[in-house]
């Protein structure tokens, strides 16, 4: 990190590549597919993107002081190779392949995406012994079912996480739900299955602190995974994602929020849905880059406390 | 609206193209003008890149649940077939001409312009046996005078709908206004005629509730035009329009301010001034087409109590 | 068409949406489909460009002062309605049912893509009794085989027409190859089969016109379909495209070679690849729609001839 | 012109802004009014771009080591300063009285615009005692009648001059013309005129030598008006413009037929239609003022004729 | 400023180009130097870009409807004509030379950068005879030291300007300072320095109206220098500059707050970081153009006052 | 290379990352430096572009079916790790420091820069033991002299080059040259030295083919180095660019030449002046890019032939 903004090969916050990860304690990963969107492609650029505009970021956090490098091993591990891309659930298998010897060597998975579907695939790789806890940031539940032909497309991921055990509604969280809908079934199934789904109304009620603290609560003292959708922003921080929802999230907000889930143990975490073709200007993927940063610090901070407990 | 959002000829919300509007409660329609502006053109493309980005919107609020296309008959009837274009009164005259029988069918007319001269012809058409009340959301009161030799530009619309009795300006209020002028002639026209001027200052020390509050009281129970200048918001929120002013409205604001107009006695209204061409990214025309959504929940809720009182 | 560029709601050329295509000689369609790329998405929303452009585009040709409206009836049939997204396979049996009814009841398609893997399910559905001819104008052969577990990408329509008996090699000609590739296979394959291969080296030796000359010799005098992927032109005249090389056709060789194409018996065509994602300034757009028009005139042109023959 | 191309305030090729012309021999000029367009409007800012682009411009010219500031006397005069906007045939009485004095004084004007409807009363300032000779470049011979009530649009100035006998037509050229049209009635006009309409199929036949020997041919030895619609060149090289047409010239071909016509008795000129908000990264102004240049050389080399003779 | 928009030589505000400032008040400059930048350049055409957007701002406050050119003489002096452009320490040679004779005539300079190096000269140039109070609004203390071999880098002009005894940093004020670092030493720095250095979280929490009262606070009634870094704006807001930080202020704060300002002794200021070609739309150049005549409202004001005491 | 063009970290054309460059025969290298532009800058984050946008290059060229890959040893080193920014002398030395030690070595470096001015401490750090040829495309001769104090700008690498031995002008031809200037030494200075300048009216006579035959027999058989200034295109095809002129080569011209100049004995070469601020819609990275491959095979060919002699 000593090279100038503008110069060098652009892996994630220009940490080392490195193609054994074994020696990691976190992984910086990317999931450069896009087959699961609905509506606007191009997020299978995200990982590429955010690990371009990653060289803006910079180690010590300024409200802090706390440097995740100073107390974790961080490496680059690449992008998922995929061999399958023309069928939604091929493809997931070849995400689940990847991820899976990382979970299960206990490591650590940062994930770039591609499009909120991966989020299904990722957390069958890291099949956990019990249902885990969710933390969800998105204008949408992503609880809806089939949609032209397919149960595991972007809108679906959380639905069939529940179905197949891997999170518990009781410990997960929804926040920053917005826009209208042609039908209301995932915002019913999700509060059906006792997800708590906080609505950009109540947020802003609430304000970000309290919504923080909410969640701590809600997910409890067991493992968690954080889903950071970009849509929660406004357009107008996030114009480059698949299903813009005006009336968003501010960066500040989002910045507030997340510091304020400080204290969880995270099982692992993604920031989907940058499409760069719609990110005119790149203050998206500058977001998505500084939002990984700050999930890093999540990250790294809990490591630091569980090895020092 | 089963079609992906990418599939489709664009109408309005993807409604059916309509050319006999007498099956319809509200009217969707495009005013296809920019000829009174007095900087930056290209709100004439607004009705085409509103209908474009109005395939992202969907029917169920998701505040309320309210489907407006569940009490309402809506279609899109489109533009205004103008016969003269080179000058501001004859195209007004194309714009009066065409929604004259719209009002006298007592149908309700949801507009997409254009510029805000508008809605002067609009509230012509309407022939209003009294003058009607006037909610008016924009960063300029448009209440001044002559501009560069005529009395009609963007600059005037509510100013000559006073003069000529159309609307009460002790039953109008404007808000959200700002920004810097050569003269204070139109700000000191509006309060000196009873206009409730309501600057972006004391809007966002009262909040959008309490100004939605205020405004429903300022017009009360009598009906009332809403028109919406996009220049209102800030321009993060609405890059592509003629005179952006910053320092405006959020779009969650103006959301929350909306929604709090609910119970108005409606007569129609209008988005105007989304100017595609500096529309960099498209969200002002993606704001326009949500913003029109909110106030077709708006209408039809109306319609809706009306028909059931 | 008496409408000013920028009003009224973007049909293909500003021709009525006919839902009933039985009326009609030569029935202008979309398919926003994109799921068969390997490089860049977007192409879905071609349709929807290229419509939006096409306001630009009028009907009397400035050379040869044909008006294909005079002597065809021509209409926008919309987009084929897909029930299946998320499996290239299930999407092209939608392209085919769609297609089916209109090629059996002898009616002339011209097609807005949509990625190019579009064009085997079209030919699918055109079931000829005998392999068709082709012109094929392209930056690619589209003859590759496999990638990442598909046959059916946009790398591979004819040779999967070929191994079907759809085309016939020896008939076929493909104009404008070019550009570094990872193997030579399909330039291999389409050469084995006795399709002509005319390379942008060759192209720009023998001229627009001799060009022509030869694909008329090549097609012969029986059915030929006319597929035209805008990475035949250079970037700069369509950087809105999925896999762009540099150094291809120009937009005036391009006019000239398909003005040298008249004469031929068209079975039908697609203008594909169209990605306005990619688009920056809509000259992509543009140049769909405006060389759609020109197509439009060859096959006005043809079925005139049939007629009177 | 010591200045780095980044400093300073942008007059035409960074010359003394003059508000006493009388001192000069080539008086530079904006018009920036569009009130006159057809479909895509925005070339009121055409003067502010193209000031802001010959930033780049240098005075001494590669081909001919001529530099026009060593033999004339050159300023900027600054912009018409409008009365009336909103009204076609006022505004141009506006430009009228603006350009007659420098007429009348003997001053070459060389303007930028604003859209083609401007040359008009241009022409009419000129107030010439027998007809001029003309050469237009342009993808329309904008010889059009009457379009949405008026008869003063862009695309009518030629047919307007020829009636008022301000041009010539047997001392007349258009080039470059191209594109589908609604009517014939512009192009049978010219040629039913006796204006030379050399269509860019021609042009490419002959080459830009030839055409411009042609058009010295045909505008004699009287004076001659040279008016420059950036739309000749293809939408490629000028995407920054209101009615693009696929299929134009070069920037080579521009530059080397300008070259061509040194030697004619020029009277004043144009360069018309860079509409900046279309003008996706610039080249259109750049363009724009660079052709400018080229033509304040071949002013000058004539001025410079003139006097030694 | 009788012209419309779109029209005229772009000077900052409309006023006139004054090469001989010796009339003027207060005299707006422009200092197109970005040789200071870290990460991305093209702060050297802030001023040009500012100018340009600066003909969308008008003279009457609409708060207080104070008009800064009733009270002062006030004009464009162009911009700082640089012999050297390669060497940092030449560069500000430069600078220092152009703005010295200013400061000595008790002039008082409105500047727009450039890159925040710029700073460092112009309070050299000042020659305060003791230090001045400074409010300082950025995102960055730029109190670091050496970076890539230079001392005077845009990161470090507030240290320099201490150790020259230019700037008192107990009547000194950062706010908005945020962004993860490489190192801390800057914050350290100025907090060492005593410095008040309000982080943007502090910033929320007081609110605009509490951290100017703070401000005026902390530099008493001697001059002071205002420098705003447009970084100090968020990312939306502010695209167009060289080291955005997401989380950043709002126009609204920023516009509260400079007017929470007023009453303090203004010895000069400026408005830096303005890179038009980041600056996608053009919104950072419009809000830095707004910016620049809010702080000349203030500095009217403080002329006006003390002309009056 | 067989990622998808979409995934994977960025090197140039996707191979590996080395450190260690001695086992390499061809090192592609970064120099992200732009300190020495002279208009508008962005250079410095050439190399990033290039190597993002040579994701879409592959292997095999379809004209010879060549595959250098197949016949050296090709790897990314990385950018040049500059300690000093803010003096381009200095600067300069840290370029020649990372370069020395290759051609001391024998590799042969393949380039992107930067700007211009990077080619001057390149030659040095060849250290010819007599003067290298010289094939140089570009739109300036870069022979210009001091500007604005520096010797050492983007317009001087050539005549520093000259005046230090490391060029040999009578073997040194320079070619694309063109656009007006403010005083014309720097072509006086080409050619009173001996180099021969071909301008673009005489490429354009000469065609490509022609251009490279003269360019063989200008330079001979000793060793070459090829630098390829993106400016020698015509700014529609590369837009990003410090210094654009109009009436440039086009990417076909451009290709022609290269493959044209097959056999020279290569020593290095260098891509430079692709600005990607500047760089919309992508075009001029992606054309440098593929220049760069066409220039990788040349240097491979050229080594493939030196072997088996």
């Amino acid at each position: 990190m000593q090279l100038p903004r503008f110069a060098g090969i652009p892996t994630f916050m220009r940490v080392p590549f490195v193609q054994d990860w074994r020696t990691l304690d976190i992984a910086l990963a990317g999931v450069p597919y896009d087959g699961g969107v609905t509506a606007r492609p191009g997020a299978r650029f995200g990982p590429r993107e955010i690990r371009n505009m990653s060289t803006m970021t910079r180690p010590i956090h300024h409200v802090t002081r706390f440097n995740p490098f100073d107390v974790c091993r961080i490496g680059d591990v690449g992008d998922v190779p995929f061999s399958n891309l023309y069928d939604v659930e091929l493809a997931h298998a070849d995400i689940r392949q990847f991820f899976a010897p990382l979970f299960a060597a206990g490591k650590l998975p940062l994930i770039a995406g591609g499009d909120h579907s991966i989020t299904y695939p990722v957390l069958q790789a890291m099949r956990p012994t019990k249902p885990v806890g969710l933390v969800h940031i998105d204008a949408h539940t992503d609880t809806w079912d089939t949609f032209k032909g397919s149960k595991f497309t972007h809108g679906a991921p959380f639905r069939r996480a529940i179905e197949a055990g891997l999170i518990d509604p009781h410990r997960s969280i929804q926040i920053g739900i917005r826009g209208a809908q042609g039908s209301d079934e995932g915002w019913r199934y999700s509060q059906a299955q006792g997800m708590r789904v906080v609505f950009i109304e109540a947020f802003e009620t609430m304000g970000p602190a309290a919504v923080a603290a909410f969640a701590r609560e809600v997910v409890g003292d067991g493992p968690v995974y954080l889903s950071l959708d970009v849509d929660a922003l406004d357009p107008v921080y996030a114009p480059g994602t698949g299903t813009p929802e005006i009336g968003g999230l501010t960066t500040r907000e989002l910045l507030a929020l997340l510091r304020g889930l400080d204290g969880i143990a995270w099982a692992g975490g993604d920031v989907v849905e940058v499409s760069p073709p719609y990110d005119v200007g790149g203050n998206t993927a500058l977001a998505g880059a500084t939002l990984m940063y700050e999930m890093l610090c999540l990250f790294a901070s809990h490591l630091s406390r569980t090895r020092h407990a």
